[in-house]
């Protein structure tokens, strides 16, 4: 790495919830998450591949929001190479010690680019494996985290941080001529799938939705049916269908604090030095959702507000830099 | 049989089309549907189960319309009883002789109660069948025909017809004390599946769609990838979902020339004589769409005339008698 | 019907079993079935589609054997005409009346024409459908019961015992020229799909198998992981793979004392009175399993003794009349 | 990278065929490889998520064999370092230069180790991605090339040289106490999945077959239809099954010259730095094939073998250093 540091991939969400009987309930019990530990403040949730402890933690709070996105990665020494690197731009960091949160090691929390709070650690417990207890599966039998998805006011500030100084690269973009090819929207990733982050035109930073990947598409079909036997389908919110942009059948869900979750399955190989990012273009009717099913309101216009890294208030989020649109392609 | 006639099941649907070339397009090409035969003005299609030579007529016409819905009875003295029975409720009927429709025996086609132009035979020309034909499975791999949905201003009347007279079973219904019980739609089999027809309040008598059966949802999901990659996701009307009547996993398409056409697969056994009929309450908000996903309004109010049995004019359509709604249950 | 009984489809079998947990572990836990009640001696399952108390009653005793398997039929009156048929055949009866059995009404055992101990009934008490309640489906997710496979030394006789007597229609059957056309092997069915009750050239009688419906092959797929993971690897005798005869995709299992159960899902309907039923050739190379995969030896050999429908005491049994084979291709 | 070199993934196979149109009726219409381009000699195949020209050479010759398998590497530079390192290790060293192949840029190949023909290249033209052409896609739908798997006699040598040397990592291996924990087989890769490259214990060094990746588990499934409607069920070898080894879905074929093909879908993510090997004991009879199905003879035996890198006559094989078995687990 010439950067001097090794991003592995989307590792863990922290996100705050209000009541976690009720969380539980849709996580573990309806989606299928396997509960790890959890104490009077956490549930630690992991999906069937895991060899890691978790990753996602729901924390119990007052009000919803999301306090850390996470990175894993490669070994102690990239730590502290971000740190200076973050520290050298003037944005914020916060050393979280080893001990200080369950199963994982030292982490560096910072405030990205786009204000986002993001933390980065490379050690985390190990715990078993039960991707072949499949009489343990059930609901959407969640396999492990995929990616994040983020809206941000200036998708192209986030998108140059991310590539040129972070190392990530982009696998598919939205843009259009009219805006002089300015990005309107981006895929990005360290492991080679479509993404381990994606940034969205829109207010923010809030945290659109986490994705998470699932083996089949079977899994998505059955998720709504166990949702809605179990009184959950006001919590489907668009789905199941085909992404034109990654082509992944996905089905989006908000659990019952709000936080929209992403059932993802399907993409493909992004690895090769020379992939060439796909292009769309907003203006472009043929690039509508893949089977031509247009979004809901919601899904345009609600997201997660962050928690500032420092103060623990909530980032102040500002509107869109770029017209703002509800383009049913994208994702 | 206590009437004295044996109806067997949903048959066959003559369709009028403006373009054979564009329909054949996507009955044949995109969904998968095997052609039997062609000639000028009509294309005769099958599915890959049918040992009959065809389920569906498409026939060049200027305007669409519906020109007969059939069903297959037991035996030829079937005809000549149910002829002396809509003749004796003053009912028009009227033969067609063996040799005057391509692949089937004597016909007999009659104006039912709800003024829809319906047809009875008993005879039909045996072809290869092709379930086994994997190699020439595509598209939605059509199986068969299922069933007919017809929405009729007088719900109650087509249902006291048919299962009084002809000899039908209900399977589910809808209903609601506010209306003193009367039946608001109803799912009717004479095979011991939940329908050969079902009757919907609304203006009518139009056909609303027909029905074929799949094999398994994965054919579901795959229409809508290759209807989407052939340009034709604008006929996606609605689904793919689960319904909460019948249970199927469902997707409805609209031909080009606007013909609705339902793929449905996963229905249950309703041949015991004491199968008890499910109710579903119109104004119970549990009843949804089992995923709770709103049909759009098109689905509720868009479906096709009839052409009248003997005059062949479009049958005179009345507003339904009961309250209409857009109750997202209905199928 | 001509005959003046009318029998409507497969209802139940009585099986004996060692260990009513063992058993419950491998039908509750692995396979999915509903428990819907069990007493000391008995557990009751029924499948997911079924509005019926139970389709399959585990019976505890020292050794396992098959005590009666089961048809409904249309009404108690059927019950009385069965009776005179059979005993005008000088084949004994026994009535079991009305409360002697749980959940079913007053019941006709007899000694089918094979030396088989059938059973008729007509009422059932009726329990919650559970269709979709999709958060209690587990492992095969069973939907319902769909046939009984039956070895008997002379197929010729049963088969035309069940056809011409008992009105049952053929679907598909296989035999040879060099055997002078005579069955080897039968599919019947009351219900129109492929069979309620196959017979195959064997030593016997004795049972092969009962099958079960399930509404898709990933449900299969996913049978095979979960049976797998829970230890039970070694009751998986075959499959899954796809039946040429029946062209449904299959899998065979046998339960911890040896009773082999079949997954069974995607026949087809044969419910049309000139439905030609399907011929296949005994040394027809290219009639073979589907797939081309060999069945094992045992799923050939090895079938389930019954009991005897007046003593209790097992059914002698006899070689078969017919050469012995072990064609890939039945099921 | 520490080693100077960055091997990203798997790249594509050259493999003999004796008859070029019944490899295409095999590879294109039944197994749905997109054929790029052919000329007399040769059919250059791709998937259908590829942007790259092919992934599978099938070459015109009198015998079939396998010429090379090739790795992508990052970029020009670690083709001449991969040079100096083989050269300075005293492995037969070979450049073809840009032009002589179709489609790719300079590529070098060496022997290795084991005395495979290994191929290592960066550059190859790019085509269109058809990976949302739904319409096209048939058979298994192949999306691109997995694996390679080899038989070697000395299995520890491979693992040594691929992890030490080439800085592949290890997902899976098998071993035994009773062999002092040598290796017995392994797998390694380089892009974060289960393997690009595994070796075998046997007779070798020989192509015991080349992994493709399919979306989902009834693309197995459907293909084991297609080939068997279209004559190819002799061409089924062992499956579809679950691997105990990597959790994937599979299916081996072999092609009309014997080259093996696996169709493989669902394994895992492997690119934690701190990901911990699965050890398998050879002598477990838990780890069986996952649903307990034996694996034919021919797949522990039968394998293809390679030309000489130098010389181009079949690479001389010898016997395993290490007992033969045939654990039903080893895939």
């Amino acid at each position: 790495m010439e950067r001097g540091f090794n991003i592995i991939r989307t590792a863990r969400a922290i996100v705050r919830v209000t009541d976690l009987e009720a969380s539980r309930d849709f996580y573990v019990h309806a989606l299928g998450f396997i509960e790890t530990e959890a104490d009077d403040n956490h549930i630690y949730l992991r999906g069937l591949e895991d060899q890691g402890h978790h990753c996602y933690v729901l924390k119990k709070a007052d009000k919803p929001g999301v306090e850390v996105i996470s990175y894993k990665v490669s070994c102690e020494e990239d730590l502290d190479k971000l740190e200076t690197f973050f520290a050298g731009k003037g944005l914020p960091t916060k050393w979280v010690e080893a001990g200080s949160q369950r199963a994982i090691g030292r982490a560096l929390r910072v405030k990205d680019i786009s204000g986002i709070p993001v933390e980065f650690f490379c050690k985390m417990d190990r715990v078993e494996r039960l991707l072949q207890r499949f009489d343990l599966y059930k609901g959407a039998r969640m396999q492990r985290i995929d990616h994040f998805n983020c809206m941000v006011p200036d998708v192209q500030k986030a998108y140059d941080f991310y590539i040129d100084k972070l190392g990530f690269r982009c696998s598919e973009y939205t843009t259009t001529a009219k805006m002089d090819e300015r990005i309107w929207a981006a895929w990005l990733h360290r492991k080679p799938a479509v993404h381990d982050v994606a940034y969205m035109n829109g207010k923010g930073p809030r945290l659109h939705h986490t994705g998470f990947w699932l083996s089949d598409p079977m899994s998505v079909i059955d998720t709504c049916d166990v949702l809605a036997s179990m009184g959950y389908a006001k919590n489907i919110e668009r789905g199941p269908g085909r992404h034109g942009l990654s082509n992944a059948f996905f089905l989006y869900l908000r659990d019952p604090d709000g936080h929209r979750v992403e059932l993802y399955t399907g993409d493909y190989f992004t690895g090769d030095p020379d992939f060439e990012p796909v292009r769309w273009d907003l203006d472009d009717p043929q690039r509508a959702t893949f089977w031509g099913h247009e979004a809901p309101d919601s899904w345009f216009e609600e997201a997660m507000e962050f928690l500032d890294v420092t103060s623990g208030e909530k980032v102040t989020t500002e509107e869109a830099k770029l017209e703002k649109r509800k383009p049913d392609f994208v994702m």
